[in-house]
Parts: structure tokens; sequence; C-alpha cells
């Protein structure tokens, strides 16, 4: 019996899954250093820490929404994994399958308060050889889940990430609906071959978030929705991300995922997300109390470099 | 003509070495963050940036005291990279000879406020794979120097490090003399060789330093300074530290290095420094102000794993 549909009074499903939950975000994490004033990481001289990691943010927020999460990953055997892990747990995040490396550390990142793409921006990474970038087909255990959530990071971290990611990505027989942020990251990438394998992986997946902005850095795609779409046909769900302007999805109508659309497909299109204000924690990259409702922000914690 | 001499009304020498300076000290440094109050890294949320590098620190003591130093070493082309270099050189430290490395990192530290060697103290590096940890035979310009200071930290950082260090420690025509100080950090060594390597990089060098307490740790030297004399006769001085009880100086008769010594050599007992207090910036690891005659401090910035 699923305990979280059992404690949600929904429709008992009798399974041998006792691991089962709505969904699993797999990815890195990192402790985050931010200025607490204004200036270049040369002049700044203290930090506040803060957590950043695109998937673990989604958790963090479904969790808060009152879904079942689990997060899966890998953090060095030390005090900042500790801290990670304590503090995504505190959403209410399901953690125990989170491995403990001895040997490599907890990823870090420093940033600047400065805005994106303008000159003030500054983000220093130090993940290379970090405990995420060992995950692998060997070491990560999922459990069971109805939603897996990944995004293109994990792609670029190491060869044994993109072989999981591949694997993942891959159609197999039961597998869970899985969702894909492309997260194109240029500075992450060995070499030039990001984009296409983002792709790639892209085009396995059932959902798939993708910024117009990065779609276009990535693949050169310059039509706006509907082209990137083109490029795009095979997700059940295409999202793509507008910033200000908000967002336009694309359902297709062979529902094999399960979602419903009208028959030929349709295009959504939505409006912006409410503003947050500059003095809003999340914006910041601290990630609030989560006992004040507060879900760390996947816009300030994974930055591009 | 030395336009050091020179300015200090020192014996003019007529030298093809316009860059002749008393001290080259060579290593890695880097940007060190040291928690705001007591307590594990899990759970300490505020940060203050300092600067660490055992070889930079002699460095700045030495241009404190009125020498003239060149430090030579790589960092990241980036905010710490140039924060590390202009704190340099604000003790009259020359940093012309540092490569700035866009590809690889500047390394950083965090450590806790605990003592070295009890449990409340954590150390987490992040030098893996920095730009100075690229230094090489093909890369390095030591310039012209009547001493050169080296440690065995930098033997540890890499395959190119060492191969440095040995051709640095060799005999050869001309050479500076050369300071060597063990710093056996033997979180930092990928494999066991550190404590034979450090011992003949030692045999090699003209002034050792070395801590009894470190002699007994990587060579199991348990008999005081006289037995670890026996194990390093080569040196021409032999200094072991002692911590809160001072140190013994080792000076042998053959005046290789120019130092004048009895006739069958001598052995030297010092008494201990003067206490700092805990109050003191530079034992907390953030640089003090050089215009204070400051320097900052080896014994908080190069701390053992």
């Amino acid at each position: 019996m699923d305990r979280h549909d059992q404690d949600r009074g929904a429709t008992t499903i009798v399974t041998n899954a006792p691991d089962l939950v709505d969904v699993v975000a797999l990815g890195e994490s990192m402790v985050t250093f931010l200025p607490t004033r204004p200036g270049r990481l040369a002049d700044v001289s203290s930090f506040e820490r803060g957590i950043g990691g695109a998937e673990s943010n989604v958790a963090c927020g479904l969790a808060a929404a009152g879904h079942s999460v689990r997060w899966v990953s890998r953090v060095g055997a030390d005090g900042f994994g500790d801290h990670l892990v304590s503090t995504i747990a505190s959403y209410g995040v399901d953690v125990s399958a989170v491995h403990r490396d001895p040997s490599r550390p907890t990823g870090v990142y420093f940033r600047t308060a400065g805005d994106r793409g303008t000159d003030a921006h500054e983000v220093a990474y130090y993940r290379a050889g970090s405990a995420a970038s060992a995950m692998s087909t060997a070491d990560v255990d999922l459990g069971t889940s109805r939603v897996l959530h990944l995004s293109g990071i994990t792609a670029a971290l190491s060869d044994s990430c993109l072989e999981l990611m591949r694997k993942l990505t891959a159609p197999r027989e039961g597998r869970p609906l899985v969702s894909f942020d492309v997260n194109h990251r240029s500075g992450l990438w060995r070499d030039a071959d990001g984009p296409r394998v983002l792709l790639e992986l892209a085009r396995g997946a059932d959902v798939v978030f993708v910024g117009e902005d990065e779609a276009e850095e990535a693949w050169e795609v310059t039509g706006g929705p509907s082209s990137i779409r083109e490029l795009l046909p095979e997700p059940g769900v295409l999202v793509v991300k507008q910033g200000a302007t908000g967002a336009t999805a694309f359902v297709s109508a062979a529902g094999e995922c399960g979602l419903v659309a009208p028959r030929g497909g349709a295009a959504y299109r939505h409006g912006p997300a409410p503003l947050r204000s500059a003095d809003d924690p999340g914006v910041q990259g601290v990630a609030p109390d989560p006992r004040r409702g507060g879900t760390p922000s996947a816009r300030a914690s994974e930055t591009p470099p």
C-alpha cells in the first residue's frame, strides 16, 4: 500500500514499491557563497552561505506544494554535505538515497550580486571532481516514482554522469514520466558537444523545459517557440520559457505521458510569473526558511558561468 | 647595478641581472574563508575572506622587514586571483612573475576556528586542478635571487610541480641559497610517497625548516631534534620547530651556504616566540593591514587537512 496516497485519502494503490514517491529529482546541489554587498569578487570581503541546485530547488518547491519527493544525489562526507542534506530535508524532501563520498568534496560556488549577462556578474565554480560528478549507473538508486526530474547540467559533470543521463532518458518498459530541464551551461562542457548532447537527451524526455534564449544560444533557433517545437517534436510536453514575457507550452495529442490534450495537440500561452522583489531572500540566493513557506530560488541558485 | 643594494647604501654589485632580489618565494596561495563565529562548517552561515599560503606569508614578512622579495606562482584569471595578487603586492612584494591562468581557478579553502588537532577543526580544500597546480619547469620564471624559498606543499600539488621542486633542489652552478620548509600535509599527497619525497627534497636544500611533530608523523623520528639532524645531516642549516617550546637550529661547519658557524658545527636553542592573542586578526587568518605593520599569519593560513 502506498503510504503517500493513504495519507492524502486518495485511491489506494497496491504496490510492491514501498519507496514510491510522486517525484524523484536527480542532480548536483552545491553550497553557494553570496557577497554581503555589491561589488566584484576581488573586492568583497564577506559572504553569506546558501544552497543551490536546479533539481533540488524543484524538489523543495514540489515538497512545499504537498508532493512526496525524493532528491537523489551525491555529496562529500564533509560539513558542506551535511548542510545540503539537512537543509533540503527540512523542506520535507526524502534525502535517504543521497550518497556520501569520503574522498570527493561537496561542490561550492561563489557569485556576485550583479545581474546575469552584465559585466558585474561573476560566478566561480568549484565543482570539478565533486562528489556529485561521480554519479554513475552503478551508483545511483532512484527507487520508484511517477515522475523523474532531470537537468542538462548533470550531463556536463562527467562521463559517468552523461552515461547515467543517457540511460535515464532511453525508452524502457515502466519508465516514469521523465521531465528534463535543458539548462545549457556552456562553461560546464569540456568540449563543444553540449548542444548536440542536450538535444539528444531532450528528445528522449516526456516533458522538456527550455529557455527561448538558451535554445538560441545552444541550437541557433531564432524563430521563437514554434521553431523550437519544430526542432523538438518528440516530447509530449515542451515548455518554452520566455523570461519576463511568460512561457509557451506545447502539448501533443499522443497522450503518451498521460496528459490531457485536445485532438491534434495544442499550444498554451502563459503570462509572466509574479515579480519577486530584490529584498526577497530567495532572489538573493540564500535559502529562505521553509517554516515561512519559502523555497530556494531556481533563478538565483543556478546561474551560467 | 643592483637597485636594492644602491637604495640601502650597501656595497654596489655590478650584475647583469636587473631583476635580482634578496628572496624569491615560490608556491601556491589561496583565498581562505573563515567563519565569523565558532562552530562546525555545517552550521556556520557567514564567512570572512582572507588569504593563505606558506610561501607568500614568508614573502610578505620579509618584505615588511625591508628585504626585496618576489613571489612566483600561478593564479586563475578570476576575481580571487586579482585579490591574491593585489593583497600580496600591497606588502611590497614583487608579483610581476605571477602567471594568470585563464582555464584553471585560483584555489580556495574553508576552515573552522577550532584548534588544529581537535575534533572541532575542519578544513575543506578546493585546490585540486588549481592554476598553481599547473606550475612546471617550462612555465615558471624565477629571475635571479640570493635566496629561493620553497615548501613541501608544492611537491604534493601535481606531477609537474614535483618535477619543478626536484629541479630547484638539485645541485647546480650558481644556485641561490635554497630554503625549504618541509610542511608535510598528508591529506594533499595522492599516494604514500610524501614522506620519502620530502626527505629527498630536504636533503637537496641549504636551509631546512621542519616541525618536531611533523618529522615524527612523516619520518617516524621520535628522538627529538638531534635524531632529526641525524636523519638530515646534509643541509647547512636545519631548524627544528618545537611549537610553544621554541626551536633548535643546527648549523654545519662546512659553511657552504655562507653562514658563519664555529668549527665543527653548532646547535642553537631558541626560546618560544611571543604569544599572539586570539583577538589578533593574523591568528584569525584575515590578512592584517600592512600599513599597520602586520603580516599574514603562517600558523593560521596553512593548516593540515
